[in-house]
């Protein structure tokens, strides 16, 4: 696993319906080893096929009209890269690869058609990507298209964990499994612990939060994702910047009797307007519901409880599948970020071996860190992700030839 | 708590749609404290209303029209007790309680129509438990009668346990929490467990499994349930014999828009078609997947993994919600009874310090006993619940002005 390629000039492309973000990144092989390969430039661009774009690149920010995602990567392309024929590689976030994908995969047409045929499962989400991918082939036709898949890294679930509780004819006419999300996340973050410790074992037991606006959290093992939070959808789970996370089907159905709710106003009020933002009529950003908290605003107070209690839940049903684990990691914006958080979801649990140096933790603010004691059982991490960069490094991986 | 009464005859009254369940019992705060309270006679009648209901009672079964509850209580009082005026009191199981009731209470016209004003929540339950109640109160109108909620004892989870990530509004026009149920099997096997241990502590720190053809598990910690898996209705939770337990409201939202089912027809098929039953293509009866599962079944064996999965994954979100626990205790028909069941959902959970002791595990069926071995860190025992006797019991302590 090194020294066989030059390095590689590769693009990582992740569209929204009306949002284009794309890094360049120059890696190579020694480079992820050595955990150092850089981000050359990136430009994101908003209100897309709006009267008028935003586009944001390098601590500037401009605006014109830009009429479709053709157009935004066309810019961002001529924005990062004076000679566009230098990008050996696009790497293409997707969000849902079905049970059809589980490794990042190089495009051709064939490979695009079945992406579009899982737009059934992801129907706001594999859509706009499949935008962003013909888009990008068109403006750099000439480099090797790759996707990244959200679900791939859960494809590893065994049944048991997958399974929804529903009719057999049910669950398998229309694919509903736990698919699980935030794929190339948790897998990352599972990577870069092994790696920090020299790879000494490969058979290292995880629980990684990632806790972003999307929050999940997966059970890992050799490598693997045994189980993780979020399901068929990126509903399901935990508790959210806008999204309920667990709830009972028999209140959602209830909800829906009572306020003549059609599935689809159900499933927006869900997704857009419940979780941390529904609970403390304030807002979606932790941020703001710390400060809130603070001044001792009850709503936000029940908010933050709720997730925190929520994400202790879930660590101890992990550990439970794990029996036993070594690390437990966060990641993401709040799981980077919010130490206070990070301490609530670990605070009393040394039945689990589980022990924080709050002065540790206190002082990890979006850096790589150990923010348990010396003397835990368990390990307490924060490594910060980048979804760019994971997706470069897929698609250098990908290209080749590299399985993990 | 000793001495004050002479005994007290209760029936205990449990009534379904098109079903009556009668029990009269002997009982006294003394046998209360001996465990040795013991029923006098039951009488289970089903199809009432239908041409012909059916009629069992100490071995005998008869059948005969019965119009309505009325005439269905009226026969079981009469076949209980020559003498009807011998009734002291009569408990009544009342599924939903709401916000408003925490514990037992005597019934009078107004508490009637605040558990009718309760329909709302349990459409399916409390009209039918009402219907016994009037009924009752006309054939044995010389007794106490006596309100045991399903709910109460989960009165006293946290707002952070209790709270759905749904928009504040939302929770509050519709009640829409956790209320769970089962409450009087998990308080009965709590106490159970302080009593057999001499009531020598009173901060027990438990996980207890009722597990029938309803299932549910809460963590108990003081005698006061803190958390539990069955939600604002009693689908959400554990896998049951129908019932698809714990499901992403996407995956629910999905399905009903791709087969264009209503939200009543969705609630009937996660409820009745559903759990044990769907997954398995077989049966929603426990002994009947095990021995299907020995007979190298696949649908059966993915259901008892999947309903063993889930179950360990709550023991575990429990013991972090409790950090550490000093029991762990199943009751009902499947956790009474089934054996293989304990013993897959408690394996290889040395990490919490349970350790089952297989010969003891397999040896106890239907009978109170402790099963794990005697160096497990945590207790594992099988302690049989009586719906009957514990509405008996609470129906006692109600008249008796014992709250505890």
């Amino acid at each position: 696993m090194c020294g066989r390629i030059l390095s590689m000039k590769v693009l990582a492309v992740n569209c929204g319906s009306s949002s284009v973000k794309c890094q360049l990144f120059e890696t190579s092989l020694e480079a992820v080893q050595g955990n150092c390969d850089r981000q050359l430039g990136r430009v994101l661009i908003e209100h897309v096929g709006a009267a008028e774009a935003v586009i944001r690149s390098d601590g500037t920010e401009t605006r014109r009209p830009l009429a479709d995602h053709l157009a935004a990567i066309d810019l961002a392309v001529k924005t990062l890269s004076p000679r566009p024929r230098e990008i050996d590689a696009v790497g293409h976030r997707v969000v849902h690869g079905g049970e059809r994908f589980s490794a990042p995969v190089e495009i051709d047409d064939a490979v695009a058609a079945e992406i579009e045929s899982l737009c059934d499962l992801a129907p706001l989400h594999n859509p706009e990507n499949l935008k962003g991918l013909r888009a990008a082939r068109a403006v750099v036709p000439h480099a090797r298209h790759v996707a990244v898949f959200d679900t791939a890294f859960h494809q590893t679930l065994p049944p048991k964990a997958y399974v929804y509780g529903l009719p057999d004819a049910v669950w398998r006419r229309h694919r509903l499994r736990r698919y699980g999300f935030h794929g190339s996340s948790h897998r990352y973050v599972a990577w870069r612990y092994a790696q920090i410790h020299g790879f000494a074992r490969q058979d290292y037991k995880l629980i990684t939060f990632h806790l972003g606006n999307g929050c999940s959290v997966s059970a890992v093992e050799g490598g693997k994702s045994v189980d993780t939070s979020m399901g068929f959808t990126p509903l399901e789970g935990l508790l959210m910047g806008t999204r309920s996370g667990d709830i009972d089907a028999g209140a959602v159905l209830h909800v829906m009797t009572k306020e003549g709710l059609t599935a689809a106003e159900m499933d927006a009020l869900l997704n857009r307007r419940s979780g941390l933002y529904g609970l403390s009529m304030a807002s979606n950003d932790m941020r703001t519901l710390l400060d809130l908290c603070s001044r001792g605003h009850a709503s936000a107070r029940l908010a933050v409880d709720a997730f925190c209690y929520r994400a202790r839940k879930y660590l101890g049903a992990y550990f439970a599948v794990l029996d036993g684990c070594d690390a437990v990691i966060f990641t993401g914006g709040i799981g980077e970020n919010a130490a206070p958080i990070r301490a609530a979801i670990c605070e009393s649990l040394g039945s689990l071996g589980i022990r924080v140096d709050l002065s540790r933790n206190a002082a990890a603010t979006g850096v790589e860190a150990k923010v348990s004691q010396d003397r835990s059982g368990v390990e307490v991490w924060v490594i910060p992700t980048d979804e760019g960069l994971v997706i470069a490094r897929d698609t250098l991986r990908c290209l080749e030839g590299i399985v993990e």
